[in-house]
């Protein structure tokens, strides 16, 4: 208190005691920006993501796209190609909606037959929740105005991947977005900046990034990025296509690996639970691997689509504790123990759509790490 | 797309195309970090501010607090007093909420005879909304067990000015926090870091940031800042102090000086409305200045103490007009004309709580000034 502090700045940094809170991330071989940055999901709370740390998976590293210069195309079976800048944009009426976005990828790791040796953000840091702001797709498709067989849409981004997926027009009528904002402003580059698309609750991957295409078709384009990636191999030679919302899942942050209980006592269990089906109803814990469950509160407001925090008291009385999460959805669906999901889908076939309950074995010493229970 | 995009990093920052989406800020005579930075609200979108443009008020610069070292007492009219430290804090039970924050002095400078040539940040830019998360204030008053005789608590910051405010228990028992995090991460230094104090709807001076130290005590304690300051000069030699809640207001942000309408037709009205009594019920919005008023959309969901996005649409003839907004909140209480609120308090007498409806003129050329009407 004895020295004056440091002057405003244009635009605020966390404190440099917090440079661990970041994004880790990996890139495939020969690639600087292939791969993904996993939201540290550990050392965070509540549900917002700061822009900064929300998780990114891109094909072929983050365009640099001056807006003035970006264009999004509408076109296809519709009455009337569009062609929009980010000025027309501007003028649409918006909406605001807080929604998370996981990658189909995230936990894959669990399919594995042995529990991997990583935190929370490794194993599941590819989930992550902001307020976006932008345009109705509604508004947009119908002043092109669809042709009654175009029952789809391919959605192209700008990236040097041309990444592109096919989406059903009634996910698009029903609550699609081109987003523009996130958490208050543009979209960050690494999100899609300045255009994307948003589905909320399917699959992060749907959620075209650099949109600068929208193209009305009758059927599904079968593009590289649904048909070789982002279909879910069954054990049989079998496999499911077009796997779209995210299913009901939870985690929990703390306690979790790397955060280390120092003494027996008090602690709150904290976690987060999602379902792209709708509204997180309940979240159960367990501190004994599953054998008794409790029943956690949840943050209001518990929005659709949208993390959920739960919490619940507990009181770690120094011997070895199993964690787990179980989360319940509006449409009645409950999120399955790994077993149930591997019974189904196999080990080590698929990387997509895991939500099996994930467990946390606490040591006596208070040492926590990821296992299969 | 023909470019291969740039890599991963651990902390992400804005597109460079963004750059002037900053705070601007001013500073007293001989200081560099005395004074405030504003929000560019004209600039941003849906609820949230991000926490890089969350308005800022100091009053001795920024302190650089190491979190292993802070600490936080508790002392005062109490059973038993209490020093926590950030690990401490941290195995506490948690809440989250999502709260705007204004200065005491935003939009002080309406008081003035004449409407001040300035836009919607440099005039409104001193409010802000985030979700933040911490302790309930109760938790930590009820385990330190207060003294009946003690109906105020003075909290103090842990800056050079030693910024410090009185609050009445009643207030801080309803809902108040010991906030630990901001939209998902670690206080910002700006706001706080690494504990400051939230209390919903009140004036965000009361809200001590670098918190060091709460006293329980019989009566308010008349510190510096709520004497000399934020103290409200009424005409006729008298003052209104401790005026806490900050009452119902709203302001459009779009369109607003500086947004040039380029050509007549449809826009959207957009703008943000709160009130520290409650929830926002309604928003009237006028293009003519107040001779006729529609009723805004509502952004959904509608949380109580936080920005709350209004929208509406707008067909600009390309004639003169004026726009002007008018908030009502759950307790029946209705954003007053200017003329109302000037009539009560005088021109230039104060700078604290102004809430009067503001008026945007667009001119034929579509050139939007500050006015007043």
């Amino acid at each position: 208190m004895q020295e004056y502090g440091s002057p405003f700045v244009g635009y605020g940094q966390p404190s440099k005691f917090e440079a661990k809170v970041a994004r880790t991330f990996a890139s495939a071989p020969g690639t600087n920006g292939t791969g993904a940055a996993r939201t540290p999901l550990h050392l965070l709370d509540g549900t917002i993501t700061p822009n900064g740390l929300h998780f990114e998976r891109s094909h072929s590293g983050i365009p640099d796209i001056d807006p003035d210069r970006h264009r999004l195309l509408i076109h296809g079976l519709v009455k009337r190609p569009l062609v929009f800048g980010l000025q027309a944009l501007d003028r649409y009426p918006m909406e605001s909606r807080i929604a998370f976005l996981e990658c189909g990828g995230n936990s894959g790791t669990l399919y594995q037959k042995d529990p991997a040796q990583l935190n929370a953000q490794a194993l599941h840091g590819l989930v992550s929740c902001a307020e976006w702001t932008g345009i109705r797709l509604t508004t947009l498709l119908d002043e092109a105005g669809i042709d009654p067989k175009g029952q789809w849409l391919l959605a192209e981004g700008a990236d040097a991947a041309g990444m592109s997926r096919s989406v059903p027009i009634a996910k698009a009528m029903d609550d699609g977005m081109i987003a523009l904002y996130q958490n208050g402003e543009r979209l960050r580059p690494s999100n899609g900046y300045p255009v994307r698309l948003l589905l909320p609750g399917w699959e992060g991957n749907m959620q075209v990034k650099w949109l600068r295409r929208i193209k009305i078709t009758e059927g599904p384009t079968m593009t590289k990025d649904e048909t070789s990636k982002y279909t879910i191999s069954l054990p049989g030679d079998k496999a499911l296509q077009f796997v779209f919302p995210i299913e009901g899942n939870s985690i929990i942050t703390g306690p979790s690996p790397g955060l280390t209980l120092r003494e027996p006592g008090f602690y709150e269990i904290s976690g987060l639970a999602w379902s792209g089906y709708g509204r997180i109803t309940r979240v159960d814990v367990s501190a004994d691997g599953g054998k008794s469950w409790a029943t956690a509160a949840l943050q209001e407001p518990v929005l659709p689509k949208a993390l959920t925090r739960f919490r619940i008291p507990w009181r770690w009385q120094g011997g070895p504790a199993i964690l787990q999460s179980r989360a319940t959805d509006d449409s009645g669906y409950v999120q399955p123990t790994r077993a149930e999901l591997i019974a189904e889908r196999g080990t080590a076939r698929t990387i997509y759509h895991f939500n099996g309950i994930a467990s946390w074995a606490v040591a006596e010493n208070g040492e926590i790490r990821h296992v299969y229970a």
